[in-house]
């Protein structure tokens, strides 16, 4: 049933250890969880020698389960000071689990500034150090080490601004083209990871699709079943192969959701041409490498992502998604696709989070450091100002919470010290719900309500109203608890809401795969014992019901272009975690 | 009974109310915290529209009782998200109470970037632009005012720190020479009078102990005993006059709990160059315009102020006072007195607290940004990056706390964002508890346990041991919410601790003013009161126990050079408010 490597750094010790039976149907989050939880006191300095990292494949990960290829990452968050998972696709977590193992736990904290590599083998596992590779980018680190260590390696990196625990670093997988950008970027986990002296975990291994399965014959039922719903729904089928989650772009503009200049305006006159149809214009146009479609890991068949070209047709940016682009895109008025990928490239070279840098930058520009629409002034802030750490970079590292203090900002959208994804909640307000409620701070995929507020997936909630968001939002942040625990990428929820054969599916392949009996209702039951296990961390660690709160000015300012509030009543908000 | 006079940036309206009936025996702290948590929500924005800032003379202002002539400035505080208080002397409170105002709350928002003066003559009060004062550093600024409005204003001013709305930044009211420098310095009260465009209030009138009182009699004979006793107590009659409050420096360094290069050490080996002792024989050498035993305000018996002479006896700094020396003295490993001067001269200039600006230099050099010891580095820094607002001036004006995360650093000492006083709590472990538990975050007037830790006043408490201190603590706490109450400077507390006489008179004096026959036990209900109040605004604002905590690296690193860490229990920290 699998093992735990549990990796030292004040030691400098790799050893295996055997999964307790509590944790033996735990994967992804549940598990990442559980662990940091058990095991991190809620008062540790995230950046201390008590805050732990752990990296878990979900439940589902390493089998042909259709889209199962997440790696779970969580610690206490430097960011927000709350227990943290971000979950990223790419090669490495199905390695893991092919070598048996459900976690990696990284504690303690290495004496000097010594940088290590952990290098997972099929026979063991060693830390050995960064040498040459301290201060790479995640481009040429990537590169460098399948050139040292085979290019079968999965390989979980940071890049500079981790080393410099920069508060927004992210923590990067690669694809099997190499590349990294594959993101665990939320919440500074990158940080943690630096923190413990730690720049790449390496899992050297050709298996893929290696975990034991109990019952083969029932799972690959299951498998099929799930296969022909991602191939029925249209939002898998049609819309993300076609033009990436940036087809969303268009989508939330026109709902007058599309979060503009730091959150002034819901509308961007610029949205059609950073548009995931406007993507795939310039992949068609320009040829060369750049694709739709594409896959991050052996067994999506959704293939999201896509190869960004620049003019001469080399690769520029893989992926540009939804998030990424609104991020450095319309929420900085920059409307120039280019400027965009490059900005992302840099993200995912330096080691930023997407999303986090975009909302920063987004501050900064209010603040009058640089001009909205201005991509040439972010690339060279992110470019020679984050990379080499200088006092701006520096700023920029810390987040968007702490850039709107220190400019003395009131309109800073960030939750928990987070900042708000690509939903403006005024104008969505099943995502406010979430955003507020979340135990992550500010977070979108955790309670993703964009797919009955705007999609019309699993029913309909008026954005613009207040009723009926908070149900949406606990329904939404239940389920995903459990499909983050089960390794599958969050984009199965279309079809998992709408098609109804598709939920009892990944029921029938847990149970054939762990030999259990659970039903759908104990999936859910799962999911809600995993929220109450953050929430409970959370609370030891300080957070009440005042922090579950959308910064003022959302209830202040009104959103153009419908001129709406956040109005959800807090006594509402309270009531989301009641189960 | 005295009015209250309402500001509203907004509108720019200034009108005076009556007091409210449950107002009328409040006075400084008692009145700007009742006022601030009645009146402020307590998820407002610290900058925003919702927050105010009051100014309030003590209950005994504006009369002729020894050192009455505190100002107490409150607000919620953009450095700690808790409500604050922060008082100081300076000639301004004794004007306001001679006026018969009991308070001035500014409230609201200027809708564009508008900054005004606030004058209050003796017959009314007025906004008018600011104009050519903008931008101004307080010198220049105190300087000009009195030079328009005439030279018996007392002006309550930020400098240009507070204009860019730095968390740091503190506001001052100026000494009868005309000079800055009377810091209430703590938990960026600048900022919030910054926010609503408010560079400067100015009091014209000559009155300055024109305060009614109902029993003059009564009063003077409270008032004689008051006096003989600060004039019989060893800290009062002695080393406050003759060395000013850095007589403090030799003893801690002594004790081993003067915090030394960002609380790495508890005794600095320059300590001597930066004493009071050297101050005083500074003072002696240099002549010219160098003076110890200052007072800060008409009024004041105990002169602990002091003006330290240049090479050429011209004014350097007033005052240099034993927190400022400690802070930009030996927590950045700086024994230069002439350095430490022009440091402190240059936050009086630009508006910093001198406190939180040491601390976070501390943690600025600490992440290599600057040496320890550089004097001249750090002064460049205070002098062109903070006033001119650049990358690095605005990490330094957010304080210590994000400072320590933009650097991703452990070794941050602060409690809720504040950085910690002059007193390593490891060493001084009365100090933790207040700093741990005080309800405006890292504070060291709020219940100043060095009294029975170090000097020996009202008792002994083992600094080195944990037993006892949450009593002392406890005791003090409530005691100081009195005292701040009433506008007694602090150091009337050694006398109010030794000696039998010197606390009932302070009870007469205020029966004798207000009419009333309040006995020595409601003065300690009234203080509770105070916490009370302070304590509710906090919770609501998201204020737990797992705030009142010690950051943890003073629990796990050892301070030389007693090896000592902090290690009163949290169940015990916990019962610092059980009243």
């Amino acid at each position: 049933m699998g093992k735990i490597l549990r990796v030292n750094m004040t030691e400098l010790t790799a050893k295996y250890e055997d999964v307790p039976e509590k944790y033996a149907l735990l994967g992804g989050r549940a598990l990442t969880s559980a662990l940091v939880a058990d095991e991190v006191p809620p008062d540790a300095h995230p950046l201390g020698e008590n805050n732990k990292i752990v990296f878990a494949p979900g439940l589902l990960t390493g089998t042909n389960a259709p889209c199962s290829g997440r790696l779970s990452v969580g610690a206490k968050s430097p960011l927000t000071g709350t227990i943290k998972e971000s979950n990223a696709g790419g090669i490495t977590a199905q390695k893991l689990a092919s070598l048996g193992i459900k976690a990696v736990v990284v504690e303690g904290r290495p004496p000097e500034d010594g940088l290590h590599l952990l290098v997972i083998n099929e026979d063991g596992a060693e830390l050995v150090p960064a040498g040459k590779f301290a201060g790479m980018g995640c481009y040429a680190l990537t590169r460098g080490l399948w050139q040292e260590y085979g290019a079968n390696s999965g390989i979980i990196s940071i890049g500079p601004a981790g080393e410099m625990r920069m508060a927004l670093a992210g923590v990067s997988t690669n694809d099997r083209e190499g590349d990294p950008g594959r993101y665990a970027g939320r919440g500074g986990l990158g940080a943690v990871m630096g923190a413990k002296g730690l720049k790449a975990v390496l899992v050297r291994t050709d298996k893929t699709f290696d975990a034991p399965v109990k019952d083969p014959e029932k799972f690959a039922e299951a498998v099929r079943k799930l296969t022909k719903a991602l191939a029925e729904h249209p939002v898998t089928n049609q819309a993300l192969p076609a033009y990436g989650t940036a087809v969303l772009i268009n989508i939330l503009n026109e709902a007058g959701g599309l979060p503009t200049r730091n959150f002034s305006s819901g509308r961007f006159e610029g949205a059609a041409k950073v548009s995931g149809e406007a993507m795939a214009e310039a992949v068609a146009q320009r040829g060369g490498k750049g694709r739709t479609g594409h896959a991050c890991h052996p067994g999506c068949v959704i293939r999201c992502s896509n190869i960004i070209p620049d003019a001469k047709g080399e690769v520029l940016c893989t992926p540009v998604e939804y998030e990424s682009t609104w991020a450095l895109g319309p929420n900085c008025g920059i409307d120039n696709l280019d400027h965009i990928a490059m900005l992302n490239r840099l993200c995912n070279d330096v080691g930023l989070d997407t999303i986090e840098t975009g909302v920063t930058l987004g501050v900064l520009m209010e603040a009058g450091v640089l001009a909205f629409g201005d991509g040439e002034a972010a690339i060279n802030l992110l470019d020679r100002e984050a990379r080499n750490g200088t006092p701006l970079g520096r700023i920029l590292g810390g987040g968007s919470a702490l850039a709107g203090k220190l400019f003395g900002l009131t309109r800073v959208p960030t939750v928990k010290d987070q900042g708000m994804p690509a939903y403006d909640p005024r104008a969505v307000k099943g995502m406010g719900v979430t955003y507020a409620t979340s135990t992550m701070g500010a977070d979108h995929t955790i309670g993703y309500s964009v797919t009955a507020n705007i999609l019309k997936v699993g029913g309909f909630v008026d954005p613009l109203q207040a009723e009926g968001q908070v149900d949406l939002s606990r329904n939404l942040q239940v389920a995903t608890a459990a499909v983050d625990a089960s390794g599958l990428c969050l984009f199965t929820a279309f079809a998992l809401l709408d098609i109804d054969y598709a939920l009892p599916s990944v029921v029938d392949m847990i149970n054939a795969q762990y030999g259990t009996s659970l039903t759908v209702d104990d999936v859910f039951n799962y999911g809600k014992e995993i929220l109450k296990t953050e929430r409970a961390f959370n609370a030891a660690a300080g957070f009440t019901a005042a922090h579950d709160r959308l910064p003022e000015f959302m209830k202040l300012e009104k959103l153009p272009p419908h001129q709406v509030t956040f109005d959800v009543p807090n006594e509402e908000l309270d009531t989301v975690f009641n189960f």
